[in-house]
């Protein structure tokens, strides 16, 4: 295991009614001029937002609005929040909404009190500094409610970058399942994609003896591979939306990603075809996953034989690892099939024209290197190939 | 799953040297007149203190000393580190040793900044200021160093009680498993054998609908019994340690025991063991846990089948689960044989004669109600037939 730290000191309230608390939250945790950042009606037309907004009335609290936050969230209106944010001396940032709002939300709260671009912290420069932000969850998908990580899409040349430091961890997150179980099915299996892939892209990890975050990891796998038939059978199954949204947010607070190399490539690779096509992030992970794990399984087949016995169930062939390995890529498209997932470029609606340009700007774009992942170094030529395996 | 809050905003630095950052780590959450506070000898012996010292100078922090800490910490030290803090304007406590250490420090911690007697805390009373405490952890065991929990007994009458409070958690812990490797193999299992006593305590629940908590859990027990082994055959194994104390962690900051009722019946038994004969924590909990399963087992033999087969790896008795659930209780035991731990009242050097006392005072003594346990209500009789089974 590698040394490291590790810090989550964010307040999770977590259950029914839990954002009627709001107000109060926002005082406990300094806030007293509030910007309200949220995305689309949904928010608005389940009188979420009202219910919020009465919290914050309740507690004193004053607020500003600014709604608008698109799916892979843009720079355009992270700017437009800055300067309301300035110009009107708000001192907290609750977000009202999912992983898009709660990074657009972070993104605004860095750069409020930064003097020069935001974008910076997007090109690799560390967040030290930000309002403190407040989340109020509505689906179960980024984990960005517990992760000090936030992702945007520069409108210019439409780059989707993240950022992170320790000043982005959320001061408080309300989780509220409840608040989930309008969500149609296709976001529903979107976002249970997104959290098996945050644990995937820890699990595939060069360094050796890492017992308690591996056997951590496999628990939440199992766990939302039981959960999620369940909830697009029934969306509103509400112990099942609990499960994994609290699976949701362990998966990406790092609390199981701790003292391991990981790999992100994959992650890279989706962010390059939302970027182009604005796909959903989970389906085009959903794309992604088993077409990389296809390519680079070989590098570590004894990994994947252990994922495939300890997690799909698969029955271990001692005779030939490599069978069972692949048997357990094979149940991962299956389950993702099974949920409503796309499996290939077409059902995705990506075009096999833009591989190479997508494949230079994974490895090249926005300052990067030239390769891209860590459990295995993928190269422009490995990122063609692993998109031609989703053809 | 029930609604719940999660507030766990303690800094971890983990691995090998991270004791030499003490001084900065107290410099960043306020600290600049430390109380160092300490068991016996190894610490001393070993160097620790020394280099914890200079770290501290390193960085300008002045320190007073209190050392002297037992194993089932006593209230006479609490009160001297309380006066001692008082007199010399301490802001900050630093505790270096095992739980026993941490659990006094936090207990000076709270009392030090209260103006009545810092047992009322030990009597119910919800701990909501203190000091802030730092942790360098020498023994992966209480699980103190990521808790808002500490269990001290008092001297008049042998009362070993906890109190509990957010403001307990400590700021920072600093786990480096080499500090482990020297701790001999019998104290290396009592700790081994608390950590898996906090996971089956959040385990056994009358909670529906838990499984990202159960999953969790048997993640870390799995963990368990794949180190514990190798640490005891080689003690100064880096690899297991490190998985070991990551584990001990998490088995106690509760992040897999939300949302679910708890039972702590066994651990309230082990206290009244350690209060009257003064035996580790650990030996006495691995003579009092597989007593209760045997006797509670039948109020739930699923979830005991459950945790037979995917921890134990016990095979699922389809026609007859209670023999796969008592197979698992079986399979506790043997384990804690292999890694030296007591069975019973006489390797404990416990005696029959004591046990109607015992059973009175863990239902009846410093203000409970006469039962204890939320898995199962245990009242006198129960408690005094499960300690019959230890004999």
């Amino acid at each position: 295991m590698q040394n490291f730290t590790f810090y989550s000191p964010t307040y999770f309230a977590f259950g029914k009614g839990q954002e009627n608390n709001a107000g109060q939250y926002v005082k406990r945790f300094g806030g007293s001029k509030v910007l309200l950042h949220f995305g689309g009606g949904s928010v608005v037309r389940s009188g979420l937002l009202d219910r919020v907004k009465q919290s914050l009335t309740n507690e004193g609290i004053a607020y500003v609005e600014l709604g608008g936050v698109q799916p892979n969230p843009r720079s355009g209106l992270v700017y437009e929040g800055i300067e309301l944010c300035r110009k009107e001396g708000v001192d907290f940032v609750l977000a009202v909404g999912g992983g898009s709002t709660i990074d657009s939300s972070k993104a605004i709260a860095a750069g409020t009190v930064y003097d020069g671009d935001f974008w910076d912290f997007y090109q690799g420069k560390l967040v030290e500094k930000a309002l403190p932000v407040g989340t109020i969850l509505t689906i179960a998908a980024a984990g960005s409610e517990g992760s000090p990580d936030t992702v945007i899409t520069h409108e210019d040349g439409m780059f989707k970058r993240g950022a992170t430091g320790e000043a982005l961890r959320p001061a408080f997150s309300i989780l509220n399942p409840e608040l989930t179980q309008t969500l149609p099915a296709f976001q529903t299996a979107c976002g249970i994609t997104d959290i098996m892939a945050h644990l995937f892209e820890r699990y595939f990890t060069t360094t050796k003896e890492v017992e308690v975050t591996d056997r951590m990891i496999e628990g939440l796998l199992l766990t939302m591979i039981h959960e999620a038939p369940r909830v697009i059978a029934d969306p509103d199954h509400y112990e099942a939306r609990a499960n994994i949204m609290w699976a949701g947010m362990m998966a990406h607070n790092n609390s199981c990603g701790v003292g391991r190399a990981q790999d992100w490539a994959s992650h890279d690779m989706e962010h390059e075809l939302s970027a182009t096509y604005d796909v959903a992030h989970g389906a085009g992970l959903a794309v992604v996953f088993p077409a990389w794990m296809q390519y680079v399984y070989k590098n570590d087949i004894m990994r994947f034989a252990q994922l495939a016995t300890r997690v799909w169930g698969v029955q271990m062939d001692f005779a030939d690892p490599e069978k069972t390995a692949l048997a357990g890529i094979h149940a991962l498209r299956r389950f993702l099939t099974s949920i409503g997932m796309p499996g290939n470029f077409a059902e995705l609606g990506a075009k096999a024209e833009d591989i190479p340009q997508m494949a230079k700007t994974a490895c090249y774009g926005n300052g990067r290197g030239g390769s891209i992942g860590g459990f295995v170094a993928l190269h422009e030529e490995d990122v063609v190939n692993i998109y031609n395996l989703m053809l």
